[in-house]
Order: structure tokens, then C-alpha cells, then sequence
């Protein structure tokens, strides 16, 4: 909607609008409800179900009514600092877990109280800049390349620490790995690499692992790992246990940046108050995890995997530049080698290239912008996430979870997406 | 926990600390497991349960797992508005219902988007001016008196504004009603002449109806009716519906404050998002209401309303200067007139009245400062929720709606509350 002429607005938030990703999708709905026949690759939403125990213990819990704890309920930090423990071999205390209405607000609770830079290499996620801007406050972005697959290198970090006068002044690194919006992510030696200037400096890092349990082989690594004292994982459920609608995030901190929880837990007290209680109770369960869990992520990884290399493969034959994914359930290509064709039809930026994909082919990404990268650089994100994702699970069963899933499971159970990137090619090709 | 020195914070949140009605309940909880016997006056939860249907409403949708619009779900959107639409025979339009994680959320993104003065009449709920001096912000905040049953009169800020230098700056007037802490309400005729001031210097009136549906008398009246062009109702699930852990408030907007809503939303959907999928469904129910749950709010109505009155009485027959309660399950005494002997105890404000209390006696209670009353004030806010809920509305149902509870209920079904209600008068008169 648009605003009216006179209104009495905080001038941080006027023109904001509202997030890109929810943004694409109310779009995608109403072209929908118009009879358009789309190809969902917008929103970044897990195509799964909540794992059954989880609904289960949702159930069992429906009656719980009480005002749980500001940082958590006591059972469920203590589940989320063991599952850091056990699957990412770092030291996590209970004490030192927040939980929170989705990562998202703990990100914005945290630009809120630290009184210092916050430096995110593109592509990033869409929030951490209109966050930013509704606090009056700027981050600092690095931008990255596509030779270097979209990340932060150490060396190039250390230069540009070296280069300030003021070496040693409060600053903080996100670092989000299997990545949004391009699904690839850190060896464990570019993590120590980087480990080691963040401890020359003092940096703090925030290593946004919500997709880590989607890393394709299963293989995530936390930088946690090699810079302990100075590293907030952040994690929930939205992503790997397919629960985005519920809202539970968690940051689990170093014992030394305390302080840092402390005092968004104070904010946290005079806002949301504390997350859901029966929604903190199920999400015990999802931490705590089990064999079934383990059982649904593999499954879950190996259609991603899959489904990923497949239609990396289709986008890199057709002359696409792009990566081969690695984790969660984004591609981030580089559609460059056809910006002499491109512009022909007038289309010389990234929200241009995909409006008019949408308009011409129903398919809908988002554009590269919206992840902070140049508005001329032709990048787009691509979820592809648009297949049952309770139907695959079931027929995966039927696939034993040693064998890999034979090119006929991904054209009979993600069909809509093998044709959805074979339009996009065949718009770009034709 | 005391802060380390050396630390990067914005000076908006140091020294915060968490807010004073959850600190209590954490103290509290310590001073439990220490062995000590406690009368817990200080926490403003609802003693009932979740209504039955309501409970099973989020079982049937424990599986959903989508991320909801901002604004909220569609069908809870009607419901809330329907709820406004038959409760307090306002037009309420489904488009101008926002749902939030809280309505203390809601409250901080009205307070951070609004571009302009509020105006809150003490003594207040405890979150306004933190969330405030959260944002670098400033409320202007007007004390009233007991003698005015601690309202705000229509002459008194009528003068007030017309004293003015800029009669037209845009401002927010908060009323809460009935009243946290002091659990009273205005009269048809008092919310008429607010509303004529109101309407006078264009005020936006946020009408803060949380404890409406537990008017004692069932007799709730809005504000709205009267100023429908300029009054937000902020409503929830947290009070008339004892689900204050589930996290889920609502505000309703006049058309001609859409704009409020639109800037309101922006900001959520970089924050929290949405509210727990989950939990919206189950909201559904309650906000469209049955016979169960008009049953259960007849049933919490007696027993708060017969509670309430039968502590005032001892209270005001010790010679506390008191009001009788008319909703909620708040009384907020003023002790001056002990303030003599209390003086000889060096008693001589209110948190060192309650703080000795607490230590003396075991009673606890809030302090006036918190809700923004004069230090030196010895006011106190008594939360009278401490008996079982679910058993109580059990025993109620053993009494046909239609008669007054007898005096044994109270003592049976109440008891603690009653001891610890007579532990303060010991104290105040020993």
C-alpha cells in the first residue's frame, strides 16, 4: 500500500516496505490467485514438514500457558547447547543460549545493543540493512566475488583491518554459512584462516549456522570450532527441522561476550517478553533430536543434494555462471554471459531481469539487489524449494538411505522445479 | 547479573536491567527454592487455564508450519475483528487488525514508527517508558491521583494541551482500562469527554482493552465507540484468556490510522515476522468465541470480582487507602496513611516499603515507582492471582452462574491469597 502524504513517521522507516522475501511471496499469491501459472523459487522456506515427534510434543504441550523465562525455558537451552555440543564438537553452556522469536529478531535485538561496526560480506541475507536503517544505523558491507564463490577471504579481511586507523574499535562479522542466498559454504581451513584475524582484532563473530544441518554430506563445520571465545552461533528451527512458521531462534554465546545476551535480554523483556512456551517445549524435542530426526535430515539432505546438482548442472550447461550447492536450498548464479542479449530486451539490472522472467515466464526469483549486491550485477537468488516436500520424504523411504536417489526419483518428485529452471534456460537460451 | 566494565553497548540499554514484573517472578522462584514461604502478589498473570476448546484448537494445528502474512493470519484477523465488532459495538474492519507477538511488541514498533509525543497518564504500565529509553525516546508522562481513582480527567487534559505552545503536534494518548496496576475503569461518560478532547487536538488515542473481557461486571466499555477515527484497540490472548505465554496481542486501527499499521508491519517483518503459525490458528477460536468460553469468562469474572471485593474490604477496613476493584486482577493501595509508623521502620518509599515487606513478611508485591508513581509514594500494585485457576473454575461450576460465590469459596478456593492479604494488614498494623 501506498502512504498517504501526511503522516507523523519516524523517518528511519518511511519507504521501507516490507521484507523482500515475504514481499515476493504475498506477490506470488495474488498472481496465483489471478490463474498465472508460477514457479515459486522466491521464498527461502524449508519444503518439509516439522519432523512428527516435534508436532507430537507441540500437542502435548498445547496447554502450557505460563510466562517462560526472558532467555528460555530452562530445558530447552540446556537442549540447544547440547545439540552444538554434540553435532559442531564446541563447548556451548546452558547458560549462555537465548532463545527468541526467530533469529531474525535476536539479529535485530543484537544491532539494537552492540555499540559498534557490524561488517557483512554480500551476498547477505535481505534484513541485516533495513534492520540496520530502522536503528539510524549503517552496517558495513564487503562486497565478495563469484571466483572467490561468494566469501569473505581472510586475507582480504586482515588488509582492510590493517588499513584503519582505528585498529581495535568494537566490531563484529557475520558470517552465515551453508549460505543465503548462494548455498555453498566454508572448508574448515578457510574457517581457521579466518579464525585467526578474527582473534588479531578482537572481532566478534556471528556465524548464522541456521542452514547447518542442511549442508549437503551432513559435513558442517562451526568456526566456533577455532575461535570459541569469540563466536555466537545462531541456529532455530526454522530451516533444518522445517518449522519457519513457528518462530523459535536461538544465538548461543561465548561465556565472554555475556554481556552481549545480557543486554538483549533486557530488551528482550520490555518487547517479545519470551518465545511461545507450548512452541519452546516442542522445540526441546527437535534439539534433544533422535533417531527419527537423524532419519528425516538425511532424507531431507540427500533430495536437496540431489535436487540441487541437478539443476546446477541443467543453469551450467546452458552457460550459466554458478556454483555447484552445497547446502540448504539456494543457488546464487551469475546470469553475466547473456547480458549482451540481456540488454537487447532492455534488461541491464537485476530487479529488471527478474521482473520481466516473471512476467514473461512465471518464474519468480529474487533479484541480487535485495541481497545487497550491485544493482547492475545480473545475480539472482533461486530457492528451489517448490516440491511436496512430505510426498519426497515418504517416497525417499523406499530408497534405501544408503543408495543415492536415481535421476528418475527427482523428475517424478520435483518435477515443477526441473521445469521451472528448464523455462528460465530456455528464456535466457531462446 | 552486574555487567563487566569494558563493554560495547549503546547507552540507550546499559543498566536496563529485565523488566521489573518478570524480575519478580525470577526472585520469587529463588526465594521459593531457598524454603521460603512466599505470597506471590507481584506477577500480572491470568490464575486460569487456556479455555478447553481453545487448547484443543492448537493441538489440531500443531503441524503448521508455514510462515503466516505479517499482518497475520486472514481468518484470525477476522475473528479479532468480528470480536470488537460484537464486545464493544465498534466498526472494526479485518484489514486494519495487526497480530503481534504480545501487544508489549506491539506497543515498541507503535512507539518506534510513531513520529511524535505520547502521553501516558501514571500510574502506568511498566514498559512504556523503558521501551522508550530503549529507543532514545522520551514519554511525557501525566500523574493522576487516587482522589481520581488514578484517572486521567478530560478538564485536566484538556488544560493541559491548551496551555500549549503547538496545539497540533501529533501526539498518542495510552489508556488502559480496566487499569493495570490499579484494576479500575471509566465510565461511558468519562471516555465520552476523552474522546471530545481527544477529537479536539486530533490525539491518537491507544486504548489498551487487554483486561476488557474481565470488566467484573462483564460490563466493558470502549473507547472507541466514542472516538472511532482516531482509537487503536490493543487486545490479546494474555489476560481474558490466561495464555500469556503463548505470546499473541492484536491491535485494531481506524481507517484513517492505517498508515500507523502499514509502518507498523514494515518494521515486524524485519523483526519478528509473524506470529507463531501455530498459535494464530488457535487464536482463531478464541477470538471468535462459543458458549464455553463465554461460560469460563462468566465463571473468572465471579471469581476475581468476589476475591477482589473481599480484599479490598480487609484492606480498606485496616485503613489502607483503597478502591474497590472493577477489573482485572490488580489493586493498587496507597499506605500513607501507615506512612508514620513506617517512617520509624525507615520505610520511606515504595521500594523499600516492598522490599522490606518481602523480607519481613514473604508477601510480594511491585512497588509505585515502577509504574512511574513519585518515589517517595508508598503505593504498591497487589496482583490477587495466586490460587490454583483450574480448580477454582472446577469449584464454580459447582455454583449456578446466576448466584453471587459464597464467602466459603473465597476461603476455601482462595485462601492463600486471603492469609497473605492479612500478612500485609498484620504487618501495616502491628
Amino acid at each position: 500500500m501506498t502512504l498517504q502524504k501526511h503522516v507523523s513517521l519516524n523517518i528511519n522507516v518511511r519507504g521501507l516496505g516490507e521484507s523482500p522475501t515475504l514481499a515476493i511471496n504475498e506477490r506470488i499469491k495474488l498472481l496465483q490467485s489471478q490463474g498465472k501459472k508460477i514457479y515459486n523459487f522466491g521464498l527461502g522456506q524449508s519444503p518439509f514438514p516439522v519432523p512428527a515427534p516435534v508436532v507430537e510434543a507441540l500437542r502435548l504441550h498445547a496447554h502450557e500457558k505460563e510466562y517462560l523465562p526472558v532467555k528460555g525455558l530452562p530445558s530447552l537451552r540446556e537442549a540447544v547447547a547440547g545439540f552444538h555440543q554434540q553435532k559442531d564438537l564446541v563447548e556451548a553452556n546452558p547458560d549462555c543460549v537465548l532463545v527468541g522469536p526467530g533469529s531474525k529478531e535476536l539479529m535485530f535485538l543484537l544491532q539494537l545493543v552492540f555499540y559498534g561496526e557490524i561488517i557483512v560480506p554480500t551476498p547477505c541475507w535481505v534484513s541485516y540493512v533495513p534492520q540496520a536503517q530502522i536503528l539510524g544505523k549503517r552496517v558495513r558491507l564487503l562486497h565478495t566475488s563469484f571466483e572467490d564463490k561468494w566469501h569473505i577471504r581472510a586475507d582480504r579481511l586482515s588488509q582492510l583491518l590493517e588499513g584503519e586507523q582505528d585498529l581495535y574499535r568494537p566490531r563484529l562479522l557475520v558470517l552465515n554459512y551453508p549460505g543465503n542466498p548462494d548455498g555453498l559454504t566454508y572448508t574448515s581451513n578457510e574457517l581457521k584462516e579466518i579464525a585467526k584475524v578474527a582473534r588479531d582484532y578482537e572481532l566478534i563473530l556471528l556465524s548464522d549456522e541456521i542452514y547447518g544441518q542442511i549442508h549437503h554430506k551432513g559435513d558442517h563445520v562451526s568456526v566456533a570450532r577455532f575461535y570459541p571465545e569469540g563466536t555466537i552461533i545462531s541456529s532455530g528451527l526454522s530451516k533444518w527441522c522445517g518449522a519457519g512458521g513457528w518462530r523459535l531462534g536461538t544465538f548461543t554465546f561465548p561465556r565472554s561476550q555475556e554481556w552481549l545476551m545480557e543486554a538483549m535480554a533486557s530488551v528482550a523483556s520490555e518487547t517479545y517478553t519470551s518465545v511461545s512456551a507450548p512452541i519452546q517445549y516442542a522445540a526441546v524435542e527437535a534439539f534433544r533430536g533422535s533417531m527419527a530426526i537423524e532419519r528425516y535430515l538425511w532424507q531431507a539432505r540427500r533430495i536437496l543434494s540431489t535436487l540441487g546438482q541437478k539443476c546446477y548442472r541443467m543453469l551450467a550447461d546452458a552457460g550459466v555462471r554458478i556454483h555447484a550447492p552445497e547446502g540448504a536450498f539456494y543457488m546464487f548464479p551469475d546470469f553475466s554471459p547473456f547480458a549482451e542479449g540481456l540488454a537487447r530486451k532492455n534488461i541491464k539490472d537485476s530487479p529488471t531481469f527478474c521482473e520481466r522472467l516473471l512476467q514473461e515466464t512465471g518464474v519468480a526469483m529474487l533479484p541480487g539487489l535485495v541481497f545487497e549486491r550491485p544493482y547492475e550485477e545480473l545475480t539472482a537468488r533461486i530457492s528451489y524449494i517448490n516440491f511436496a516436500g512430505a510426498k519426497s520424504l515418504a517416497a525417499g523411504e523406499t530408497i534405501a538411505l544408503h543408495n543415492d536417489l536415481p535421476e528418475e526419483f527427482i523428475q517424478s518428485q520435483c518435477g515443477e522445479t526441473l521445469e521451472g529452471i528448464q523455462t528460465l534456460v530456455d528464456w535466457l537460451t531462446g
